[in-house]
């Protein structure tokens, strides 16, 4: 379906929305009143512009308080609506919005409304425009969408037809079905957006929670395929009001909005994606740095050993177990440290994942490589984290691809008694601040994961929020986090944990190697004893490594951290019984302890 | 009375926390459970901390989930709260707060929730230590103060009272008047935390949305008025989770908490103030720049002279009618740019203003002046805007103190024909973002002025809020408003109305000086045109200087803005018939084309 976005819902210059709506693959746009009032561009500008963009001008938006009020208010009402009549045949739009009142003058007369609406659209077929009457979910007489459909059919304008918006009939708790029972081609637009679920007035949540549908609680394509199902052949149009996205730049904004109505349609029967090919594991994770020494003497000191050096790029492979980390000292390094910047996932068909990435707009990356290394396939994560697909080690099923380890040549090392770890647990990744919606939308849909719930965190400095999204046997997971606004240096950190199953040996053994493990307080320790009994001795080996301690209904969890180095750390990692979370609740104790050694 | 702060209120290390309610003022603090378990410092530490700093540890918070539970589960909790009485005999403290269960485990049966909390009484009994307990807004079973209360009567046990928290009670509509039915000594604490009416979940509202009392919409006053009826002895102790102070520094929140209690104390009629001295007028304003050229050539084009020069320092006194501008080349310049430094204020009594600002913990400035200057009574906003409070021109009524222009010595100048500007109208000063509701409750508790409700404006960026403070009769306006987050540079730019009774003329004789009027999008006034009916010729006057236009229920407004020098810029306003607002629905518009500009 042809798919359009609401220019409010974008931060910037009508100029630059246009344009990021363009480059996201929109067909078209809602032109928002404010933001033609406020661009120094004429309505012939702005039509001239959508059409060299390939962009239509699907509606123009939105027209209050018209109807239901004296005879004298809507003779006013009629005259501000011949302008802008006026200003739509300029700019070329032939669809407008028109909002039920929220005027105090407004009466609770639907024949009236109705006889109003019907003069309404009589001015508006003279200008060949179409009137879209929409019930906002606290308009003042009229808030349902069954209720404003009532009052279009008694209107029986062919000019005169309703919008539905996802949040007006959601939000209010309205059931979908009875969309069916509107004709499709009565149906004029479709307006988009989703929300989280909160208990809170709707205006103030409409205003400034909206989000892209797939993100928030509300069921859109159930309602989408009700929509359809009474035969609406408009376009799907995102109208978003969001206090983030505002502030957000715009390119960035469009294409995680277009990708959730691709995510939307594929939900609703509507369009075929290529399939999900979810992740069977984590191979690698790549550190870059210009300097490969704090990192090397972090690895060794963990039980890595460095195993093997890419035959033609200046990466070494350091391996422990099944848990891998590549040290890579080439071109993207940065100078101000080590960072996180890819993740290497094993994947049953590379180039099918590959290709569900590319279909839902997720950059596709060149493949930097030497002729005769094998091709890998990789897109960019929303954060920028590059996300490589490699063949499963186990490809038996599958005529083998070329695999990514034989790029790698064998270099002579000692082989370090290795010190228990046994395989990545999970990532901890931060996201830039505006950003973490859209992060989760990514991985669970180009990905296939599994979001978990959401989880809010206190450090001294800020809220924190993080929500993990995992495959099914939990061999990925990934813990996407977001915390207070950057500092000045942007900085945001990132942590690789390494599963092993016995935290104490591990935690020993690094120490005793040199390794630097992160202090907790002794009050921590004090409470545990209050909260749980341990057997003798226990205690003491914890409070000694720093080893935090957490258990849900499945399981229990024992975890330490290591030193930062540059933006990375490492945590240590011993889940027994299933225990399914991350340690979230001796997070605040852990972000504590390393805001104070730094 | 003394006062007290929760640690949880403030952002930072434990250690930071306490110094800061220390500097700010405060008598104690309530230690939060999770601020000590994240702190390095043993209980014994936090206890020498604290008397060095002469604070009491008032309270020791939360303990959570005892009460009315099966035996086992009530043994265990015992078990945990023997630790923690060890834990806070340690610190020194000796009440502790229980709040009512949220456990899935907890009876609706208050004979065994009374029961138990007497044995947990009896227990606290034996380590010194007091129990008060308290009802969550969205307890379990247990979420009224009166409910509360009636169990802790059943309980009947000399260590076990109760804590009112004005949230909890507040929030959910509570009448307090039933405190007073509670004997005194059995209020073993009083919480306060005020919030902005909000109909959202109440949890929810309160972890993230409660301020300090007087900048939200809870009578918290009269509360604390039965509070003290009933016969309470304690503190007056703020806890507050807000988000926005989990991000700013511990310091000055800490001094906006100890006013927002001084206040509040003074409303109750507890302790006495200064009286407020309400401005009768802003006597000048100052700008301070290392480069006075491009001021001054904005003020000659506004039509000011330049009419005296301070007898010791570089400033220039600009006039035009009773506005009054400094231009300051001094020490305080910034090297990048031109800005609003201080604002003066008539005042009736200036060193009485002065008083009451330093009782309410305002920065009392240094006076730098030489030997013969007047002396100046000044202070400093909490956004660092100077403060000066100068005696009314028409000091007739008092022994007239020595009069601040009378330190500026007349500079010989053209008589520029004025162009019609008759004093300053408002000025707008836009805040640091986590100041808002600091800098509102500053202006009315220390000036004395009144606020108006706050409004909200989109700009392309982002979303701006602003709400004005005013005297009685308008002749005092400052526009208080806070932005998207800083920029790079952290620019925050504030401008000054001036007045005028026919901005047409003013802004034509600005453009003929040479002044540059900001352009309006000519689409602005297609939409006026499409709102309300123009005299023939009007709108073409204002697409023609760039005129804005608004009208409320008591009169007109019109206004214009001149390009910006630095970060200061001026507006020409033309009040009509009583218009009460600031053009506030002009705001996108305007921001848009500054934005343009840049």
């Amino acid at each position: 379906m042809r798919t359009s976005i609401a220019t409010v819902s974008l931060s910037g210059s009508l100029t630059e929305k246009l344009a990021a709506a363009s480059r996201a693959g929109f067909d078209g746009v809602e032109i928002f009143e404010n933001d033609l009032l406020a661009s120094p561009l004429t309505p012939e500008d702005i039509r001239a512009r959508c059409a060299d963009l390939g962009l239509s001008i699907d509606l123009y938006q939105p027209m209050r308080d018209i109807e239901a009020v004296p005879p004298e208010e809507f003779a006013r009402n009629l005259r501000r609506a011949r302008h802008k009549f006026e200003l739509m045949g300029r700019l070329g739009a032939d669809t407008v919005l028109v909002c039920s009142s929220v005027s105090p003058l407004a009466e609770d007369h639907d024949a009236l409304a109705a006889a109003q609406l019907r003069q309404l659209a009589d001015l508006a077929q003279d200008f060949g425009i179409r009137v879209a009457y929409e019930a906002l979910a606290w308009g003042r007489h009229v808030n349902t969408y069954d209720h404003a459909w009532r009052i279009v059919e008694a209107a029986d304008h062919p000019a005169l037809g309703t919008c539905l918006d996802s949040f007006h009939i959601l939000a209010r708790g309205s059931d979908p079905k009875g969309i069916e029972d509107i004709p499709g081609e009565k149906i004029f637009f479709l307006q988009l957006a989703d929300a989280p679920l909160m208990a809170m007035d709707v205006l103030q949540w409409s205003r400034h929670y909206r989000c892209f549908p797939g993100q928030g609680g509300l069921d859109v394509t159930g309602l989408v395929r009700h929509v359809i199902a009474a035969g609406y052949q408009g376009p799907l149009s995102l109208e978003i009001f969001n206090d983030v996205f505002r502030q957000a730049e715009a390119g960035p904004t469009a294409v995680d909005a277009h990708r959730s109505l691709l995510v939307l349609q594929e939900a609703a029967g509507l369009a075929a994606l290529p399939e999900p090919v979810v992740p069977t594991g984590a191979a690698f994770v790549e550190l870059v740095t210009a300097d490969a020494e704090p990192a090397s003497a972090l690895l060794g000191a963990l039980g890595f050993a460095r195993v093997a050096r890419h035959r033609s790029k200046p990466v070494d492979l350091w391996q422990q177990g099944e848990a891998r980390v590549l040290v890579n000292t080439g071109p993207a390094a940065r100078r101000d440290g080590t960072s996180l910047a890819a993740v290497g996932l094993e994947s049953p068909d590379p180039s099918g994942a590959a290709r569900r990435a590319e279909a839902l707009l997720a950059p596709v990356l060149p493949r930097r490589l030497a002729p005769e290394d094998a091709l890998l396939d990789a897109v960019a994560a929303p954060d920028g984290t590059e996300l490589f697909f490699v063949a499963t080690q186990d490809a038996a099923q599958r005529p083998a691809p070329p695999h990514w380890r034989a790029d790698f040549v064998d270099v002579p090392h000692q082989d370090a008694a290795p010190h228990g770890v046994t395989r990545i647990d999970h990532l901890a990744l931060t996201q830039p601040w505006h950003e973490f919606d859209e992060a989760v939308l990514f991985h669970r849909s180009v990905l296939g994961l599994h979001a978990q719930d959401s989880v809010d965190v206190a450090d001294p400095y800020g809220l924190h929020r993080s929500r993990a999204v995992t495959n099914a046997d939990g061999s990925v997971r990934i813990a996407l986090g977001v915390g207070p606004a950057p500092t000045e240096d942007g900085a945001r950190a990132q942590h690789i944990a390494l599963a092993t199953d016995d935290v104490v040996a591990t935690a020993r053994a690094f120490r005793d190697a040199g390794g630097r493990l992160l202090a907790v307080p002794a009050n921590y320790y004090d409470d545990l004893a209050a909260r749980h009994e341990f057997p003798d001795g226990e205690l003491e080996t914890y409070r000694e490594l720093g080893i935090l301690y957490d258990r849900d209904a499945y399981g229990e969890f024992r975890h330490c951290y290591t030193h930062t180095v540059g933006r990375v750390f490492f945590e240590l990692a011993q889940r027994d019984g299933g225990y399914r979370g991350y340690g979230a609740q001796n997070a605040p104790v852990r972000l504590a302890a390393q805001h104070a050694v730094r």
